[in-house]
């Protein structure tokens, strides 16, 4: 049969493949295509031989990475609720066409969903352009609302240092016509507040405004349809030096080697305050009325800054460009910076852990009428925080509970199943965390282990005497002391010996 | 240009569709096209001209819907935690032959990524098949966890009946080998606690096993490899009438009238104990071993609820057969009840809400070496779910407020917005949920009733005259009292004001 020769030569790719210790991501592609082809055939041999993985960029969490992003998460929500914030959620994908134009160079890492009749999808990209989408589609023209949901980008993963290709974003934004840097300042306040918060170290927010790059490109004689790829250029410069950026721009982009230059002398600068009086003084900069709009904002920023006591943390960065299309005013970024006493073998190089800035555009771009909706957010990128938090733990040494159970109902002689049964059902009924081992006769030793392993701080035993007197006998794993607790007291009791308060 | 020309023939395409009032899937998806020709072209004509939607199937959830979600989840997941469980959380898509053979007739709905290099990937269609894929990966032979997540089928959506093609999955798995029906019963606890908890009326819980379904069709003279296709045909009893089934048995799976008929008989009966008392008696079933051993099983599962006070809402019921392939033990649905009072004109029809049952193959399936881990889990349906509490909060006019800010920081008088900025940070650095306008100079009255729309219960005004005083005027929203707090017990305040306890 034709089919089978098919699957004898694929068999064959896949070998050929293996023995070549080739990309794993193909082998894997190979294989999925075999199985399939064997799988029409009816056939199931070689059913286990797949690769048993997840998708390249992507990991699971088990309950112990589950409690350390719930702790983080804890705190990034309760900093988005002390601001007054709702919350929205929106589908994973969105019309393919949503997407198409808001992210520039960007756009190559969306992941699209494979066209099996109707419409055409892809995975979002980021949480901005969907809550764009949902105000035009809904006609919001005002809101502060929060979202977190996982995002997707084909990138090449480093997953060690935190940067995979499914991760969670934690955004918070406010949409609506306001005065000027009033929402732009509190979405800086949300960042510091967050990263004092999950006490990740010392960090720093660099903040630039869209408007200032494209006048300095204007006046560093940038033709204007260079602009956005220039602005890519330099949203390099914290990864790459200036060199090869400058190389970039005069050889891939065709900048002219003087408007370069230019551009390299602006990109050093950085400060607070006192370089954005000395930029509004800049003989040029200050002719251009984009920079001169853009400075202006900042001074007020940084003075609203000074009300909420955080500008030793802010640096007013003429080097940060954000690699987005869709900004217009205020960009920002937070650093994590590396101790200097951290004399650690392998640090981990953290980098950004929070960007964000001003998008007037964006809402506009879906409203049948153009019809704009001012919006400025921040994103924070929380894989890199857990990176963090995990190592931390780790080296802590700090044994950390994955359930919540207060009592695990126990019996000491054998045929006490229904007995157990009976008592467990009445604590859950009643509300308490409570668990049985699944074994008609589970030897006493073997469920005092499963407290200690579990961290189950009470077993509540059973037995021929129990049962005969009314009583449960109450056993407190810590101090392996035993008391007789009448049926009826035993929900109070438990409460009482796990209330945290 | 020939670019040109493709284009122009691609927006005829579109406008003749449009004419024709296609498909709007058909249109979008051409739309989709045109765009991308015309980005490639560098022309921006039309971008306004796209359907604003959402996918086929999908919807967003706005704050109001969100609350509403956060309180359901609230209860399943404290009900989760109750019963002892752990959480993980796996990646959105899996590679494509992680869910290939699993779901049998069901594979069509499962939605592909795109090839765009690398791996072949979908999305995943239950929550079950990744636990699997995870306990075989990280070789866990047991484990009791819970896990809420998304799950995606290209199914034919009805939104109004709470059908989606993106919904949530809540589910709770105990993996391991233990003691048999013990953790089966658990399961069935669970449902019965959430649904109870949620108070959506009256439900049903059915129980079957797969061992009885395949030797009652044994008995009845079904093939063996047609065991899973007549499965399937019987699953479909809750929505079609039997002939209906029957006629697709004989026509289109070629099963014999005579079987069927028998199949027919069966598949009416449903009760407690004692309908599984006559079947053990029953002379053609209690000579299958299968059938044997399954309602052997089905009598101690009866046996643990009655201790666990429940069998009052269990039917165990013939006709139940589950559309999975990978169940090999106990199965269940929950079905809600249509109260007989309630003449509303347009009931909703919700039915099942919630699932499961045993799976001890699956995890083998994900063995290198084949090695079994013996699964049983319950999925709650909380998409369903959402659309009766939300027509009950819609037919209850309950105002559900969708922020939790405690305190709006208001001036009555102009100039006061850096006083309003310096109050509101201090409360922030305390912990305090509080908001501004973000206005320079806001009227009085538009932010008391920013209060009033949004549910703040206080305002913590500051004018000249506080100022000078040291003191803060804070409003009671309720009651319209005002009283004078000295600055520094400001927070102290505010706590005791808002406290829930």
């Amino acid at each position: 049969m034709a089919e089978e020769a098919a699957v004898r030569a694929q068999a064959d790719t896949v070998r050929r493949l293996k023995q070549d210790k080739a990309d794993p991501d193909e082998i894997a592609k190979e294989v999925a295509k075999l199985l399939e082809m064997k799988a029409q055939l009816g056939t199931d041999e070689g059913k286990h031989k797949f690769v048993l993985k997840t998708p390249k960029g992507t990991r699971d969490f088990g309950p112990k990475e589950m409690a350390i992003r719930e702790r983080a998460f804890k705190a990034i929500i309760s900093c988005f609720k002390r601001h007054g914030a709702e919350v929205i959620d929106t589908p994973v994908f969105e019309l393919k066409e949503t997407l198409t134009g808001k992210y520039g160079e960007d756009s190559k890492l969306i992941y699209d969903l494979k066209d099996q009749g109707g419409e055409l999808l892809s995975l979002r990209y980021d949480l901005t352009v969907p809550f764009a989408r949902y105000l035009a589609m809904n006609k919001i023209t005002n809101i502060k609302r929060y979202h977190i949901a996982k995002v997707y980008r084909r990138d090449n993963p480093a997953m060690t240092r935190g940067r995979y290709r499914e991760f969670y974003q934690c955004d918070f934004d406010i949409a609506g016509q306001f005065d000027p840097m009033i929402p732009d300042a509190e979405c800086l306040k949300i960042v510091h507040e967050i990263l004092s918060d999950l006490q990740l170290g010392d960090f720093v927010i660099k903040v630039n405004d869209r408007r200032i790059l494209d006048g300095m490109f204007a006046v560093c004689g940038v033709p204007d349809s260079k602009f956005r790829t220039i602005c890519s250029s330099v949203d390099k410069l914290d990864k790459v030096p200036w060199d090869e950026v400058r190389s970039e721009m005069v050889g891939e982009k065709g900048l002219s080697p003087e408007a370069a230059d230019r551009i390299g002398e602006y990109v050093q600068l950085h400060g607070g305050l006192e370089l954005i009086e000395r930029l509004l003084q800049d003989p040029k900069l200050s002719q251009n009325k984009l920079a001169k709009e853009g400075l202006g904002d900042m001074k007020l920023l940084f003075e609203y800054l000074t009300l909420f006591g955080i500008t030793g943390k802010i640096s007013f960065d003429l080097s940060l460009a954000r690699g987005l299309d869709y900004y217009t005013g205020v960009i920002f970024e937070a650093v994590l910076l590396q101790q200097e006493n951290e004399h650690v073998e392998e640090p981990v190089s953290v980098g950004s852990v929070a960007g964000g800035g001003r998008y007037d555009g964006l809402v506009g771009m879906f409203d049948p009428k153009g019809r704009k909706v001012p919006c400025v957010g921040v994103s924070i990128g929380i894989e890199r925080i857990f990176s963090i938090l995990e190592q931390r733990l780790e080296a802590s040494e700090e044994k950390i509970r994955t359930t919540e159970t207060q009592v695990l109902v126990a019996s000491a002689q054998k045929k006490l199943l229904e007995e157990r049964l009976k008592l467990v059902s009445e604590l859950w009924d009643a509300g308490i965390k409570a668990e049985i081992l699944y074994k008609k006769n589970p030897k006493l030793l073997n469920q005092l282990q499963y407290c200690e392993d579990t961290g189950i701080p009470l077993v509540a035993i059973v037995g021929e005497q129990e049962l005969k007197d009314g009583v449960v006998k109450l056993r407190i794993v810590a101090t392996r002391e035993e008391v007789n607790v009448r049926r009826e007291s035993l929900v109070e009791e438990i409460r009482i010996r796990t209330s945290q308060c």
